[in-house]
């Protein structure tokens, strides 16, 4: 198993229009898709960026994930999530080698992406996307 | 002008054989090249990641600004270099826009590459590189 991609990259900010113009203007990004998510308490937006997506995460649950993060840190990265050439073999490839201590829970990401969180590497939140591309 | 892709990720690390191996465990990326950056004060450890890099920066010169980003922030995410189609036209736009207060410097990346450095979107420091490739 291997990961053939950076998926997306998450960053977690405080205003999602002025982050959205500020990326599009210094990167000359297509126009973002907006999409609400409910399970993580944010509005999202989302933007192509080559093979990879840009999303942005603005918590309006402060007590989601994304809101605790932005109470704790600050605007900025929150993590990385990277596309494999096998999701599922490579959870269970991870669970095998003892890097993950149980079972990946695999949730709902936004539109029809499924979701598995990995420990972190590097001080970073690392990610498994399908969006069933991969 | 338009970025194309994510040309690379920084992370800033404190044991880069610790995190080249968390790296390769957990996404099970091909095998880290090293490359010593004098400039920056760090050692670099640069993996494929379908088309960007993931690059682990592991400051040995404190004063370098990898080596104050780890003292004040802990590992972690450094910064988005991304790729555009056209670099040096990018910049112009960018300062023509007042999106850059002044004419962007150039320098040299680890190999060949040219960096211009960006305002932060986001809370992140965002970046462009030229590999001769875009």
């Amino acid at each position: 198993m291997a990961a053939t991609r950076i998926h997306h990259l998450n960053f977690v900010v405080r205003d999602l229009d002025a982050a959205c113009s500020r990326f599009r203007l210094l990167l000359g990004l297509e126009e973002f898709e907006r999409i609400d998510h409910a399970p993580r308490g944010s509005h999202i937006a989302r933007a192509r960026l080559g093979e990879s997506w840009l999303v942005l995460v603005c918590p309006y649950d402060p007590d989601s994930v994304p809101g605790r993060h932005l109470a704790e840190h600050g605007e900025g990265f929150f993590l990385l999530s990277v596309g494999s050439d096998d999701f599922d073999r490579h959870l269970a490839d991870l669970l095998a080698r003892k890097a993950l201590a149980a079972p990946a829970e695999v949730r709902s990401g936004i539109l029809d992406w499924r979701i598995a969180d990995l420990p972190t590497a590097g001080g970073a939140m690392l990610q498994l996307t399908d969006d069933g591309r991969d």
